[in-house]
């Protein structure tokens, strides 16, 4: 619990200009300001009013005005006076003891109009909406979270102290620029992509805010009105509305159970997104075949390939296929490896391997963006793979989500058996299909009341006219012993007339 | 110092396929693909390579060639082999005795034209650079760095242990797609803004990665290829970089030493981007009266406002001017504002504040661009600003910043007096103009060996044919006792030809 700070950083001249309401004697306009910057926050509860003397003289009012407007304050329960240190603004009230007159500031003639100035509208694309308290929910079958119960605490937190010491602070304090940090780049460049059977330079490396930023700066940079770019359908809805965002030309590529077809409709793209691990959100993984085939399409058509590594780490199998990066001789791919799955989400750590000559440009324009990412997770970073916390921690994942992936599969055979299921392979959710007219978000919402939150379908399909009978079943965050439970709501829910169409 | 890890993610196949020479028995390949591996920091020194029998059936080689392979390489300095703990790397050689053969894997046939595909070339637009090695310099003048001697080391660590709680960590390890944290939301909400008179709802502050990222989101959202942006004129060069991206149309604006002119050149402006508190780089501020006639001139000619309200925290003024925003009654204020300067650079936090339908536009579009900001620096910075620590720090940086701008002012009369220099009011640095010919990039150069780090000013102007003659010269980062025996060596250097065009 932070301590209250003193509150003799506020503006109280501009504070008593702004809430005082002008009818009304200088006491009782002062009492109207007190009230309001309680309500509206801006003095909290346990906070110390400045000495009556300073208010006096920062508001132009006399003394005698300021005190009496404290005592009248102090009578009506809003602060609190004590013997020789002053008055406090009191504990939280119930709301109808303060008259809450909400700010009726009237916008003055003029105003800008908005609406009119944006050249873009992001908040109309459609994506994926977490509810923001799954973590009080019993059955989260939530995608891509945190596992409070799996994260190794003490690694972590052994390592963040690392980047606490002062010689540390000295090395992530300054302004880095467009630098990244030496330790995590080595790290990268020398376990991480060689365990995906990838050995580039270092300068073909550049550390980003998660595989979010990665696509968005390739976006920014590669992609312009008339580019024609694929992704997977059902896809990564985050990396779609990227490549929405700039081009009018962004085409649905059909996907089957070994991953991306290599169909017709590659046929003129000059970029494909795709996520051959396991795809988003299938989980399938591409067979070698196919991705050796991919990568002859693209030297042939001259495409470029984005390959999504997406949750690489995460394999039931002891031999994971080596990245479609590693198999490329021609510099087509272009890779994005994230740290958020097997670290933490609320950290923003990934990476992106390109040509050097594309890292220059995609560096420059992250300098724009935000400069680089905050160096402190980077060195945190760096020495949690450096010893190895890494590697333990995902062996420690794969074990027990293979564990949860039997017990969910076992489960819906059971419990759901209308639902069928695509067989894990590694990842961290199940992908699965209803009979003909399942309602996949009336599903969704008819579960959440019940402590059961899924992700539905038709989010993944670039129109919400495909998936209606698809949902995800994310297992990174339920614990084992809650699956059952959770599945039998399901199962039932799936009877209920409500759920379809 | 890191403890090495075990090489066992290493996809070893693929290693060999990469580095071994064909030519050669299967002994010498391997011999080969080791050596490589050595010499490009695939293999660091102390890492225990696997057991000759697992690196055998990986790589399908006999376990003879294998233990031969091994051998040799320990002949020759290259391993070291330890009884019963198997083969390890050694410490670093001299160069030479690695045959240390540059990777020559010729492109196939095919690869992608690069420069063709890019719709932008950023790595090309002038801007600040700073030397990496600037904290070995005896002399740092350099703008906006970070001064070990004054950061409250204990103080950032207390905060940030609060963030390695379990329970906190639980807070910050999920995904927060485009949420921030409500901690620091409340801080800048009900501290921050009210002292600089700015009363606003939450919903209209978006927190970002520092004042780049917000002059990046206002320049995608706001601004086309038609829009007319101006920019003061010496000016930001990285918002200026981040408008001309966007647009062709970027004007810039004279500058005199009330800051920002409210001359002829605003007309027909859609936005103007300004630096009221402490104007950058000439560090002066603008009047109430001025600030006045800006917003009024908006209101008329249907201009946005955005201002960085830069470095308003370091003033030696017990009376800061309020923020252009606190005096907007028509919503055409956007505000930045940042807390690398007074926290820490390599942080990246900073703060944006607009209307609540503008902040839910760049919320979206920020989600696109990275999702979030960092939530473990995000509740570790609202907890160094609610225990008081913040504002602390900044009075303690406010009675040291003044004494070395007295100290930089007075060793500047003395030993440079033919360079005038703009004073301080606040800020970090002092803005100085030399004698006609005085050629800033050649004096830069020269001081640079000398350990005296300064920053020319043409890069502050939109055409480099400006600011040949002015100088930037910083004192966050140089103790008291350093600045008079610097600005020596700089009133020397001005004496000699070579610094004069």
């Amino acid at each position: 619990m932070p301590r209250i700070g003193r509150t003799g950083e506020l503006m109280w001249l501009r504070l008593f200009q702004r809430f005082a309401q002008p009818p009304g004697t200088l006491q009782r306009q002062l009492c109207d300001m007190l009230v309001q910057a309680v309500a509206q926050g801006f003095l909290a509860p346990g906070a110390a009013l400045p000495a009556s003397r300073t208010l006096a003289a920062e508001l132009g009012l006399s003394r005698t005005t300021v005190t009496l407007a404290l005592q009248a304050l102090t009578d009506r329960g809003i602060l609190i006076g004590r013997q020789r240190s002053g008055y406090f603004v009191a504990p939280p009230l119930p709301a109808a003891s303060i008259a809450a007159q909400p700010d009726h500031q009237a916008l003055a003639g003029g105003a800008a109009d908005w609406r009119a100035r944006l050249q873009m509208q992001p908040s109309a694309q459609r994506n994926i909406v977490k509810p923001t308290d799954w973590q009080g929910q019993p059955y989260p079958f939530i995608y891509g979270q945190f596992d409070g119960a799996l994260f190794p605490f003490r690694d972590w937190r052994a390592c963040a102290l690392e980047s606490l010491q002062p010689q540390a602070v000295r090395r992530w304090a300054p302004d880095h620029l467009d630098r990244d940090d030496t330790a995590l780049v080595d790290q990268i460049h020398r376990r991480l992509l060689p365990a995906r059977g990838i050995w580039v330079e270092r300068d073909e490396i550049l550390i980003t805010c998660g595989v979010q930023q990665a696509s968005f700066l390739l976006a920014m940079l590669l992609i312009g009105p008339d580019t024609r770019v694929g992704i997977e359908d059902p896809g990564y809805p985050d990396a779609r509305n990227n490549f929405s965002l700039r081009s009018a030309h962004v085409t649905a590529l059909p996907v089957d159970g070994d991953g991306l077809v290599l169909g017709p409709k590659l046929a003129g793209c000059e970029y494909v997104y795709v996520t051959p691990s396991h795809q988003c959100p299938t989980t399938v993984t591409m067979p070698l075949a196919r991705r050796q085939a991919l990568l002859a399409m693209a030297q042939r058509d001259d495409f470029v390939v984005i390959e999504d590594d997406h949750e690489s780490e995460l394999n039931f199998d002891s031999q994971p296929t080596p990245a479609l990066k590693s198999l490329d001789k021609s510099q087509r791919v272009l890779y994005l490896g994230s740290l958020s799955k097997t670290l933490a989400h609320g950290l923003r750590l990934g990476y992106l391997v390109a040509p050097a000559a594309l890292v220059r440009e995609l560096r420059a324009l992250r300098r724009l963006m935000m400069r680089h990412v905050p160096t402190n997770n980077q060195q945190s970073a760096a020495s949690f793979i450096a010893h190895g916390y890494h590697e333990a921690y995902l062996r420690k994942l794969n074990r027990v989500y293979r564990e949860r992936a039997a017990a969910l599969h076992t489960a819906l055979a059971r419990h759901a058996p209308t639902l069928h299921a695509v067989v894990a392979q590694g990842g961290s959710a199940v992908w699965v299909t209803g009979q003909a007219g399942l309602d996949c978000q009336a599903l969704a919402e008819r579960l959440y009341p019940q402590g059961v939150v899924v992700e539905r379908g038709d989010i993944f399909y670039q129109t919400g006219a495909h998936g209606q009978q698809q949902l995800r079943i994310g297992y990174s965050s339920i614990p084992l012993e809650r699956i059952e439970a959770g599945v039998k709501i399901i199962g039932q829910a799936l009877l209920g007339s409500d759920t379809r169409l």
